[in-house]
């Protein structure tokens, strides 16, 4: 398809609209979506996302960028043009339990999710027989407290050139700063609770002591420090005291998995942009 | 404050944004908003909402009205410029019930909702005391099916060159062709039922005869058919086989009044454009 | 497990609670659940379902519907003891679309819906290989408008003895007051709007058309009229005026899945009794 | 009316629901409303409410209560019997901002709220004028960090014997403990977040920061420790990167006043139970 995305991100001034819808104009180029955001218009920051169709877009695409280039030589402009053509290659990332992983795949399956699942990546066997059905590679990559290094490395082999973002579909394992550094802002988590309520192990359990009355779930970029990357989208079900630990697991798969489905459709559209340590999406 | 608002209905077609955003940066205005919607990128209708700010916008409005008016020239555009420091001016009509009215006098009072409240009109004295708390004229107009016709004509009356918006917040009396002419699209009622469910009178007790699980309130443009014009806001509420007519209302009160808050929010700040018989919403 | 659970209907009285909730304690029965309704305190019809643990139920089993024969005798009370640890038997009927049906499978996979899944039957081959893959026959049975009297037969004939609830999970044929008849008050249709809005083909369409800002689905008991069955739960999901047809199409698919599973899930542990063409539900 | 409820805290065991059921119906009460809930049939606390009616209630009363007295000698039983007809009296504390004050006064005004509000307290006089609308006395103690100790003592005076329930309605002081043992379960405070995150100062600020893209309201029971007592109830509103503070705190007004007005309106009907650091609310 035609389709092209630019993204931007630029320090805040009068102009900026009018020079690349111009610009876009003159490459012959009709907008189709654009949506623009100012932290502050007087000296903020900018975020601008303009989805455009062009005829012959590939022949076209090159005099785009160039013009793009020059309109932000100068200024502190972070730009990029995607074409959804080309759909992002995807690793996820599983443990055992199966729900966010068959969602994912199922909304692939059915186009609704337009990217392509490139493998399934998992410290246990169990899911291995569930990822052949849809007929995607599994790699079982076994971690324990001695192995994991060798097991990040092999797991690294795998992705290198071959992924452009990286799902934790409810994956229970620590990743190191040198996995993250191989994938920033790439690598989307879903945590099983209301962030910042209740960040690290088991929260079900601890959202249950606490007797809170919602349970929630939250995709967000993962960084160093656990469970406080930039937040990309969180809802959260009802509960209430007959709930017990096991009833909150339950009722949050099915948070967890519409969660993490619509994160990674808005990232897969070019949806979502990182500033400071939230996001912008532009849904 | 400097604030503009450019509004363009027109056939979609390349270079829109562009034309409108350079004529904008030539006139020294900066975009802190812009949405864009169009029905079919190829062949349909373009919309267009973009906020700006503009040093003594005062002196440059002409400039730019006269430079939008030249655009717009032999193409079917629609446009307007709306600057937001003159606030709607507002009729609010009511019968008996208050919760709709009193949370819209407070939003207006807290600032919420940036409009000026010129008066209630009311077929019942009952809410006048009320109304007299917020400082505001209480015209109490009685209705019979023999005064209706002079009812509504002492009604125009006082709205005559006093008004741009009416809002009916359930006021139970149908009103007449010859008063919807005289504020097409600026009427909007708030009906206690998700339209199109429950068109007409007593929506609750439809709703419990039909033993639904969720109930609903609809705010919309008023038309010549009843219920049936085009609907900007609708929300509902969870209910279950223990609500009976009378919990229906109460619990349908909290979902009536929020929803009509919203949609009259959004009409004074220019977010809404009737298309069809349906609305855009740049919310 | 010793799990039983009596579901009582009759006439609203004093002492109904404590005659049953005495015959339970009479019989060593620990109740876990109770929930009651009535339509009327005084003169209206109650609604009870008692959840128990009873050591060796099977054995008592028998002393304790002896009992409540016994007390139901002589008043207008219908009444029921179920046990969980037989699972109800389910056909899902299917045409094209797969998501309501992949749902209810993962959900009795993973054991949230307890439930023994006999069979799929479509109209169409479409769905047999994913069908397939969780182990389960599929009966293709076209449909023609020729056929279809044969073709009903032909199901009634695998269901007969096999099955306790039908569920139609997007299925897009008419079933006639015969197939009706053998399974009252046991076939549940998932229907995609917030009925009684759009009844009938196409809702997605309709709602388009209406511009609604909410898409809702419907699960309800299959009666003679189209549509109008006793609602068991319904749910929505906020749409805008950027939403065409195929866009409420994919975002309504998830509404149907959830509301269907909660609608299976509720009658399989006997928490729904239907009251004229209402349900009241225990959940 | 001759409505009574009977509240019941126990260890759990077999034959409870039989005896009370069995208790009221000997005495001619007729049970409309009854709810239980056990943390474990095995050995856990159970927790029963009946509304119920008896002709000439105050008549039979002493001997329900006396009734109930034998029932619960021995066991561990907590029990209680209210009386709707008298309402519970209620201080409403504030300090400048009016949402949540308002909506308790419009819903016990339009009688949605059945409750006796005896008068209001603020560390400010700003919204002595709204009250004094509603015909409630309003009493400013300034709050200074020297004269706490004072002011308190001047608050607890006013309160005593008047009041059944203290709702911290955005009052932006700490109590002491002298005040909280004063009102043991009976102050409703609503915190503007959904705890356990964001607790203490200023939320909106942490939330937006955070870049949360859901804003929540707590009311809980007051106790020592800030911001951690039982929870009575939560609700949420979806933000996005465009809502700065500002907006959070605008939008937040309206979930606060809702989740709070549902918690008051709960704990005045007897509806709930605090349990260890959690709430049983039978809504």
């Amino acid at each position: 398809r035609d389709v092209g995305r630019v993204l931007v991100t630029c320090p805040d001034r009068p102009g900026i609209v009018a020079a690349i819808s111009g610009l876009l104009f003159r490459h012959g180029a009709n907008i189709t979506e654009l949506q623009q955001y100012s932290t502050d218009p007087f000296g903020g920051t900018f975020f601008l996302r303009i989805e455009f169709h062009r005829e012959d877009l590939a022949g076209e695409l090159p005099a785009i960028e160039e013009g793009l280039a020059r309109l932000a030589a100068g200024a502190a402009t972070r730009w990029r043009v995607a074409t959804p053509a080309v759909r992002q290659r995807v690793a996820i990332f599983v443990s055992k339990a199966d729900h966010a992983l068959q969602e994912l795949l199922w909304r692939t399956h059915s186009g609704e999710l337009e990217m392509d699942v490139r493998m399934v990546v998992s410290n246990h066997p169990d899911l291995g027989d569930a990822v052949a059905g849809w007929g995607i590679p599994y790699h079982h990559i076994p971690v324990t407290t001695e192995t994991r290094d060798e097991a990040e490395r092999r797991a690294l082999a795998l992705l290198a050139g071959q992924v452009d973002l990286v799902v934790l579909a409810r994956y229970m394992q620590v990743l190191t700063p040198r996995f993250l550094a191989a994938f920033p802002d790439r690598i989307i988590n879903i945590h099983h609770s209301f962030l910042p309520a209740f960040v690290g192990a088991d929260p079900y359990s601890a959202a249950a002591r606490r007797g809170v009355k919602l349970i929630g779930a939250t995709a967000h970029y993962v960084t160093a420090e656990l469970d406080a990357g930039p937040i990309i989208e969180q809802d959260i079900e009802r509960v209430d005291h007959r709930h017990q630990v096991a009833d909150l697991r339950r009722i949050g798969r099915h948070v967890e998995r519409a969660v993490l489905a619509r994160a990674v459709g808005w990232h897969t559209q070019d949806r979502v942009i990182v500033h400071s340590n939230t996001t912008i999406v532009f849904a």
